[in-house]
Formats: C-alpha cells, structure tokens, sequence
C-alpha cells in the first residue's frame, strides 16, 4: 500500500471516529445518568384496582369480629399479633412492623359488681329493673367478654330520685323543665342520644343538681320508629329493644391523665383530683325497652372503677425508594366496644386487604412507592382516640416535619348508597381523581363520583357543582393529626341514602348486635361497598404516595376562607362595625392568600410541562405539603386542649365563620362595648389574618423570603 | 476507484465512527447531564476572605455613627435608605432588598420637661441637681438628637423621698436592708447597673413600696476603678463620669402591645391596663459623678411617654441557586441610643462589608451560593429586640421550615483580644472549621482559632481541649431564633482580655460617649478585630450556604446533654430520690440521643465518601436542619414568653441542668412531698424525655419512621 493511501484511510477514520464520539455524547439521550423521575404508574394502580377484593374483605371482617375486643382485651392483643403476623408476611407483608404500647387510663364496669338501675316504690322495693345487658338474640350477646353497657369514665355512686325526662340532655332542654317549675335537684334525668355529646349531657345535669343521668336510644332516632322485636336484627338492620349504646364520657381526647405528654411507662401523670373532663355525675346508658318502661322513683348504680391498661398500637412500614423521609399515613382504630363488625372491624378489614395488595407487590418486587406508606392499627379509640393522640405527642415533630397526609377509614360502611368523605380543602382534589376512575358499587355504571355527586354536592365557584367533603371534627383518630398537628387528613366511608332512612347512624352502632352477620346480611352483603372504599383509599394512597408531583392542591383553600369570609361579613359585619372592628384586614389577607395559590399554581403547571430536576419538585411539594401546618397556632384557643388549627377548632358559635371569630362574637355580643369579650373578638381576627399571611407567604416563590 | 475498495473503505468508516460513538457515550463523563453538586468552593473562600477589608469597615462605621440613630428617629430612617442604596447597588448589591415596618410601643422621655433627679433640703429647697445629659466633652454629646438619658418604659412620677443605697437592687439587697431595719417604703432607692437586670430593680424595689428607682454605672463595674475625667474618655476608653447609661427596662422582648401577634397595624394590641412586663415605679439611671453627690432627700421626676412609632427592618437577599428555600439567615440591629458607634454601629459596618464584597461576586457572575443568604438590618432592638421579634412572629412557619441557621453580629468589637462565640452546639463544628483557616488580628501568627482557645476554652471529653461556646441568653436579636423559632443561632464578636480589665462591658456601653472616635482610638484602631470578625462571619455564611452537606453536627449536642445529666444527678439526685422520682428516664433518653447521633455521623461519612443524588443529600440535610426545632414546646413554659427551647429557657435554679428542671427543684425544694411542686418537678423531666426522645426520633434513619 502506498504511504499516501494509508493516511489518506487514517484521515478518514480518524474524521469518522470523531464524527462518532460527537454523536455519542451529544445525539443519545443519557438514560443511565438521569431517569425519568418515579411518577405514579397506571399500570400498578389498575392492578392494585383489580386485586382489591371483597370476598377477602369480607374473610377479614369475619375474622376480626369473631368475638369481642374492647381496648385492651386478650381478644384486641390477639388482634394485635394477627396484624403482625399479616404485615410481616413474607409474601404479602410490609417492609417492617412494630407495636407499641403506651399505659394509659381507661374506665371499665366492675365484674363483681354490675352496673344496676331500678325502679323503687314507695317503700324501697324494687319494681322494675333494667336489663344487665343485652337480650342473647344470635347467641353473641352473652358470655364474660361483652362488657356491660356502660358509660366510660361516668363515676361511680348510686343515687336514687324521681325520674325526669330532659330529652336530648343540651343546656336548653334543663332550662326548659326549670322554667316549667319542674324542681330538678336530687333527681334522675332520663335523657336520649344525640344533639349534644354524651359526656356533655352529665356536664349539663350536674349543673341543676341532678343526681345521675340515663341515656337511652330512642327508635325514632335510630330505627326511624321501628321498635318490636320482629321488625329488628336480626330481622333487619335496625337496633333491638335491649339494643344499648356504649361509649366514652370523656370530655377531651387523649390518655387523660397524660394531657400533651405520651403515656410512656416514664411519663409525669395528673393526679386524679386533677383530671378535668371526666361525667361529674353517675351516668349510665340503657335500651329503649327499659327506656319506656321506666317510672316515679328510680335508682341508679354505677360501678365504674378506672384502670391503667396497656394499649398497643401496631405500625406497618413500606420505605418509600425516592423520599423514604416522606410518609403518607393511612391508618384505623382496632378496639371495639363488643364484636365491634362495623365500628371498627369493617375499617380493619379494608385496611388488612390494602395492606396486603400492597405488600404482594413490594414483595414480588413490583413495585415499591416514590415516598413511606406507614398503616396504622391504633389502640383505644373507644375510650378518646387514645392511641392516636398519644402517637401524636410522641413523635411530635417528626410528624409534622415529614407527613404528606393521614387518610382514616374508620366504620368503612355505614350503609351502601354513597361514599361521604370529610377533608381539609388540599385532599378535595386527589379524592375527585381516585373515584372518577372506580366503578361505583350500585347498580348502574357510574363512577364512585358520579354516584357520590348524586348525595353530596355543592355548587363551587371554581368547578361548578362537585361532590361536597364535609369537615373533620373529632369523631376519629383523624383528630389529632389534623387539629393537633396540622396535617392534611381526609375520612372515607360508605355511607347511607338520607332519603330512605333517618337512624342517627347505623341502628347497632357500640352494641352486642354490631356483628358480623348483620354487616353480611344487612349492611353490605357482597361487601361491594366495603371494596369500593377499598378502592378508593388505595388510589388515595397510591397518588400520595408515588405522584412526582404531590397531589395536593392548596388554592381548593380559597373557597373555604372566601365562604368563612362572606359568613363574617352578611352576619358580624354590622356587629363588628358598631364596635369599630374593621374586617377589613381579614379582607385583604384572604385576597392574599388567593392571589398567592393561583400564582402557585401556575409555576406549577409550567414546571409540570418542563423537565424539572427532582430537588425542584421536593421544595414545590414542601410548600404544598406545609401549608396545612401554617394554620396552626398552639396559642389560639388555649382552654381547647389539642386544638390548634384556626380554621377547624370547634365552633359553638352561630355564624359559619372562621371558629375563634364566630365563638368569640358569640361571647361578646351581649357584652358592654370595649369588654374583654371584644378584646378578645379583636385578637382572634388578628390571630386569622397572621395565619392566612404566614400560609400565603410560604406560597411565595421561595426564594423571595 | 474500484467498488472492493469503496465497500471497504464504508465498512472501515462505519466501524470507526461505531466506535466513535460507543466512546463518545460511555467514556466521556456526562457533565452537562449530571454535574457534580454544587458545594463549597475554597477559591471563592479565598476570595471573599481576601476581599473583607479593615479600612472600608471603618469608613461604614464613621458614616454610621455620624449622627445618633434611637429608633425611629429621622437618622434611623435615613441608615434604612442606606442599606437599601447599599444592597440595590448595581454593582455590589443583592439580588433584592426592601424595608418593612412595624407599628410598636416605644418610650421616650419628653422633650418639653426633662426628667430631673434633685437632692432637696429640709424645706423643699434644691440643694442639688443631677445632670440632664452628658457634658458635652467631644462636640458629639450636644445637641437636639441626643437623646436624655432615662430608663425606657419606666412610667411618669415625680416622688420624693429619702435617698437609700440598695447596692444592685436585687431581692437579696433589698431583704437585707430590711434586715437592717431601714424602712424602705416611700424612699428613692439607688442601684448600681449590673447584678441582675435592669427592670428588675425597679420591679424588686416596688415589692418593697420603694417610690422610685435610681441607677447608676458605678466606677469599679466598668471603669477598673478610674473615675476622674483625666483618666477616661476622651483620654482612655474608660466612661466619663458624666456618662449615662441608656436602657430598656422592659422584662420582655417584643412590642409590648403585641405579644405573639405581628405589629402591623391591624394587629390586636393590649390595653395598656393589661400590658405586663414594665417597671412599676419611677426609674432614672444617672452617672457615677451624680450618683457620688447625691444625699438625704431626693426628688425623681420622670416624664417618660409611650408612643407609637413606625419601626424599621430592611431584608436583603441573595437567592440560591440550587435550593433557594433554605436561609441562612444573618443580621444586627440598626438603631443606637445615641452615636451607637460600638452598640450596634460596629456590627453593621461589619455587615455592610459582607455584603458588599459577596454582592460584588454575585453581580459580576462569578458566584451565587447554593442556599439563600437573607441579611436583615433589625429596629428597635434597644427597646426590646423588637423589630427581629416582630419578623419572626409575621413569618414564624415560613422561618421554622426553612431556616439553617441565624447569625448575629451585633456588637462585633468589644475590645480586641479574641474572638468570642455564643451558640448551640450545632453550630460549633462550623465555627471551629472557619477560624483555623483565618489568621488572628493580633501580634503573632495564630489563627483566631488558636487565638481563641487561650482565652475561653474546656476539655471536650470527644475533642480534648477546645475553645468554649457561650450560651444564648436574650442579649440580642438571636434571642425569638432561637427560644422561640428553635432555629440553631450563634453570636459572634470580639472582646476582651478579661486579665487586663473587669468592665462588666465596655465602659461607654449606652452613653453619648459610644462615638467613631471612640472606637477608632481606644477600641479598635487598625480595625482588625472588625475585620476578624468579618472573615469569621463571612467564612461561616459560605459554609452554611454553599456546602453540599449542612455543617451542623448535631453530635455535638450530646456533651451538654450529658453535662446537664451529669448535673442533675450529682445536685439534685439525692433530693428527688427522697421525693421518689427517677432520673431513670432521663438517663435512657440522654444515651438513646448520643447512640441515635453518633449512627447519622456515620451514615454521613458513607454518604460523603459515595457519589450521593442530591435528594438523599437534602432528605439528610433537613435532619440536621430540623434537629433544634425538636427541642421546642410551646406548653412547657407557659409563664415565660416566648421560651419554648427546652435546653436553653431562662434557668433561675442553682442547678446548670435542664432548665425546667432546675427551676422547678427550686421552687420545690422547700415545699412538702406530694406538693404541686414536686408534681411540676416530674412534669418537667417528662418534657424533657419527651424531647429528647422525639430528637433521637428525628435522628434515625428516616423511613424507619
């Protein structure tokens, strides 16, 4: 070959090997050096979708119900090892799962000693006595392990006096008799369910000097008017004669002699002279029958005794592979008050086959979630959402700092004809998507959210007419971390057609007849419903757990602050305005806040149409996840205990507006101009408007400060 | 050509150019796609380091001190207008600066009657009277902007009544009077600066129905003794005996009208009947030339006036390139008593030049930091560190999720032996890696590090000997970062040679003497303590915002939670073991602390020695970050406002344990067993535990939840 040549092919490959080189750095896209982010994978959550099954929703309830387990029972620690034992599977478990337990006070009725209300004549004979406990109607009635009707925390004593009937028990109903001239002091109040909290009732008594309280379920409450034996369970779903509902007395939440610390074995506890929040008066619950069959002179004996239990709460981990610091907590009591089907086992049941969906998959190695999907089995619920709140104290900032949502399912299904979901505004949206995309369980071919429309819905201003969330008060573990903690938290259930029925809440709610067979025949034969809440819980934590993108939209606020607003101004504003309270920075925070969420949103949606690297999401899914938390303020309400949130503390006050606002102008409206009362109307606007500037600052491009 | 050899040469070609990309793919490293993290960069260091000059501090300085700066004042204005200038400069300013104000309660003497402090005679004739302000010994003492000397806050009066010397005014001096048998009620009692706090006399001497209070700088506290004109300023830097120390005499930090509200105007504020916190008596500080003359009977009159005034902050910021909503946040206070050349006019020239030098790199592009700098320039912090409490209360949730770390400058020269250093120990491992590296401003070639340990240090039990941290009390405007925002804080300034003089603080400290020429002659000529100082703070906001991995190790946390440990169970075990309560607990958490700390250290190293995605590295770093937020509870102090920092709360027992703890031993201690105060005693360790455990909580691995 000549020399010439040689070069002349040296040349040409060196020219084609740099051609190569170029193109290899610059023409192939770098798989390898930045993957695609881990998003939410259709794929896996229609098969999530598709593996929810109701059959082995309904094998848990069967199994969970079997027999009674009130907080801290053999049974309730039993059902403490079976959750273990699932989320520990090796096919179907959980990365990891602990129980924890923390001591804590609860209040039971004495074995020795039962709890006795007679009726007594003239000389002291006994007439009439109520039932100990419920009729045995399906042989699960009876037996050691059903606790006696009781009224937790009621105190003990026997009294004996006239009977009175004070209806629902409120301040209003005791006024009423008073003003009748009806001499209320030394008696026994005869009070029924509803209207006002139980505990509330005794409160209430006790301030006329009534010597002790019944309350009983009226069927015109509960059974809509159905009350003989042949139309109720087991022959329908509506409550027995002997049918009692049981329950806690207590006035807060939490272990009560623990307030704000965890009932660690260490742990300083209050005195019990200390204790504030417990019935002042005997309080005991009893059945209709008894109920109408009461008489003149009655005596009642409560054998209440307080007790120092072990409680266990069981926590199931799945890491997350992207942003294991970021949880999304799904989570449900376990204790019941007997067999407890419904109230909790049919919230149990779901969140065992949640578990287990999800924990096939990681174990397959599938799939594993972008953030920590940590379930939840609380303890003690029953007695003041005790194992809740005291997980709460414990883990306090760690908590607060890290958790995306808590979803709760507690009674999955009250009945079959809806889902109802309670929320704050950010869950509203992730909700709406789940259940567009799951078959309702009824007839038709609707959508979960399509069926829901038809029961709950509110025309917004911003989408039109939607299903309506109601708002969480504190009906369920959700309570502390909501109001204690300030994160996003929703509570799905299935739940009743309103038109077809007015029981306060399913008819057996917290009696012996709450069992297995009646949530088979009666409540959701099938158990369609219970896999629809199944369903839409795991989409739920499924878009919370694996989006890039947090599914929380935060400006789903302004619509709740603008109404909070509206109320303020059609029914204080001429109030506030004779005491020269201006709402007019309360105005202009609100408009803050809703200019701040649009703007959000949109850099959102541009950074959604570019490829933004993952730490520029993290500190866009911080603002999103941290909102919630800029509504609390632990000095807002200081007689509420745990109550922080200044946007969903209790509201005993008329007017629909932001709770401190609307209490404290109900306070102050009979008040002499410039009262403490209105001092105190001044500083709670004050205490809304810093919240809403400081929630609109952190929606601040957040380099801007 | 011959198609054989065309054919070959395409085959040789392609496999070149094959080839050629297959290198240019894998072998050459992907810089675009995945460049290394951003992180410190030692020649920017260098830069900054080599660019903090002496002289320019000097130059802000003189114009700063110019003219004197009481908050509010039109100067005060006009230093707002030259930070802004400064930091908008387009050369050598930030990304953004802006002025904020608050409306807060501020006290000032009046201007139409000056407070008067005369001795009378037997027949109400004057036989004496104190100066009204300083001599007028520099040219700079005169004049319409110098305010009065007075105690601010203290309320209008004018008493009379015999003079009684109640050495410091604390609760001991004045039970000893009594002791005494000097009938104190109706006298004018005269107090010594330094002791106990400035309000605090007042409120000791009301106790006692004292008519009102008089303090005075007496000679041997600050003077080393000197007290003639020849020996003092403006012939040495000691006080002349004309000079006043100014001061509020508020107990709180904060505006007074608005505790945990932001002072804007909407704000609820107090009614002044409901204010808590200033001196209940006439109180008038005097100089020692005074204080030395007076005699018998003395009348005080006060014409204090509170007033409303508009105060105040400017913010500047530097955005971030890679996580723009991380601050580290940096700032003084702006306004003085008088010239305020020292307090706080030294700090702020110091602040001036950083940000002028990091502004200059930031505007020709060589740099922007990795995390956001905020610089703040506080009002208002005479009166009670208003303006930076102010801040934190309109952005407390903002500031809470975001803040590294807060660095104070606030007086950065008190005289120039070495540095000296207040912070938690977080902040430690930071500020020991910036000062190895910069030489020390003295004679001799030692780092400041190496200057510094010769003056404060101790014997680490993990490190051996090394220089000593202060604590943070609530001298400056550290105090609402750190007790109430629990945001890791540092002081930083240089000081004195205590064997060369016992001043309780630099002798014009508050006076119409504290001038440029003050501290340009006596305190630091050359101004290489100011540039020392510099450097440090420059060094540590590199360091903290610009390095890959935060530099706090929260390690450090465990020496003082052990030497607080230590010193419980050494000084107070024997009592609680009498009164059954166990340090037990306590103990554990401390270990569980120390093991969960030391664990995350050696997960860093791994981390730093691997190629780690900057997710992970963030997920670890919001450890760090969020570690001294675990130590807050809103509930644990609920008389001390603000206080919420369980390790640093102000600590009243003998103990130097836990502060909670301390206290509450030393209220208990005389009480009877069982008593509140011995339940308040185990109230306080479980808060402590409870802490502690939510720490070591926050510590592990994180999606161990």
């Amino acid at each position: 070959m000549q020399w010439t040549k040689v070069l002349g092919l040296g040349l040409g490959a060196a020219a084609f090997l740099g051609l190569g080189i170029i193109l290899g750095h610059f023409a192939i896209p770098k798989e390898a050096s930045s993957p695609a982010p881990q998003d939410l994978d259709l794929q896996i959550l229609e098969t999530v979708m598709g593996q929810l099954n109701a059959s082995r929703i309904r094998e848990n309830l069967r199994e969970l119900s079997r027999e009674p387990h009130v907080a801290t029972s053999p049974r309730d620690e039993d059902l403490v090892q079976l959750l273990l034992q699932r989320w520990r599977d090796p096919e179907s478990g959980l990365d990891s799962a602990e129980a924890s337990n923390y001591e804590v006070l609860l209040s039971f009725p004495s074995q020795e000693q039962p709890n006795l209300v007679h009726v007594v004549g003239p000389t002291g004979d006994i007439i009439y006595s109520c039932r100990q406990t419920e009729e045995n109607l399906t042989g699960e009635q009876g037996g050691p392990d059903v606790v006696q009707p009781y009224a937790a925390y009621a105190p003990p004593g026997s009294p004996q006096g006239l009977l009175v009937y004070a209806n629902r028990g409120s301040e209003e109903d005791f006024k009423e008799l008073q003003t009748q001239g009806i001499k209320l002091e030394g008696t026994i109040a005869l009070t029924r369910y509803g209207g006002v909290g139980r505990g509330a009732k005794a409160v209430n008594a006790a301030k006329h000097r009534v010597a002790a309280v019944l309350v009983y379920t009226d069927p015109a409450d509960i059974n809509d008017g159905l009350s003989s034996p042949s139309e109720t369970f087991p022959n329908s779903w509506y409550l027995p004669p002997s049918g009692v509902e049981r329950g806690s007395y207590y006035e807060y939440f939490g272990d009560p002699l623990t307030p704000y610390l965890p009932a660690i074995p260490s742990s300083f506890r209050l005195d019990l002279a200390n204790v504030s929040g417990f019935p002042p008066i005997p309080t005991q619950p009893i059945g209709f029958q008894d109920a109408r069959d009461l008489l003149c002179q009655v005596n009642v004996s409560v054998h209440n005794r307080l007790e120092l239990r072990n409680s266990s709460n069981v926590l199931g981990i799945i890491r997350g592979a992207v942003e294991p610091d970021r949880y999304v907590l799904y989570g449900n009591h376990r204790d019941s008050w007997v067999h407890g089907a419904v109230d909790p086992s049919s919230g149990t049941a779901v969140l065992l086959e949640l578990s287990r969906v999800l924990g096939t998959l990681l174990k397959k190695g599938t799939w594993r979630p972008r953030r920590s999907i940590v379930f939840a089995s609380w303890g003690a619920e029953e007695f003041g959402l005790i194992g809740s709140t005291e997980f709460t104290e414990e883990f306090f900032n760690k908590l607060q700092e890290r958790t995306v949502a808590y979803i709760n399912v507690d009674i999955s299904v009250f009945a079959n004809a809806t889902l109802r979901v309670q929320g704050t505004p950010p869950v509203q949206s992730v909700v709406f998507s789940a259940t567009k995309e799951i078959r309702s369980p009824g007839p038709g071919n609707l959508s979960i959210y399509d069926n829901w429309i038809r029961y709950f819905n509110r025309s917004s201003p911003v989408y039109g007419l939607v299903p309506s969330l109601g708002s969480l008060g504190a009906g369920s573990d959700y309570a502390p971390f909501i109001h204690f903690l300030g994160i996003s938290s929703m509570d799905l259930a299935y739940t009743y057609d309103r038109s077809k029925t007015s029981a306060r809440i399913y008819p057996t709610y917290h009696t012996a007849f709450d069992t297995f067979d009646y949530v088979d025949k009666f409540l959701d034969p099938g158990f369609g419903s219970h896999q629809a809440v199944a369903q839409t819980a795991g989409s739920v934590i499924l878009r919370l757990s694996d989006s890039f993108f947090l599914p929380l939209n935060v400006s789903d606020y302004s619509e709740t602050l603008l109404s909070f607003l509206q109320a303020a101004q059609q029914d204080l504003g001429a109030l506030l305005e004779q005491h020269s309270i201006s709402l007019g920075p309360l105005v202009a925070a609100v408009e803050k806040f809703d200019a701040e969420a649009a703007a959000l949103g949109e850099r959102i949606s541009t950074l959604q149409n570019g490829s933004p690297d993952p730490l520029q999401v993290r500190m866009l899914n911080d603002q999103l996840m941290l909102l919630e938390r800029t509504f609390l303020n632990p000095r807002a309400f200081p007689e509420e205990r745990y109550y922080s949130h200044v946007l969903w503390a209790p509201r005993t006050g008329s007017v629909a507006t932001f709770p401190g606002l609307s209490n404290a102008c109900s306070r102050a409206r009979d008040t002499a101009p410039g009262s403490e009362a209105w001092a105190e109307v001044q500083r709670q606007i004050s205490i809304v408007v810093m919240a809403l500037e400081g929630a609109a600052a952190t929606l601040r491009p957040v380099a801007d400060l």
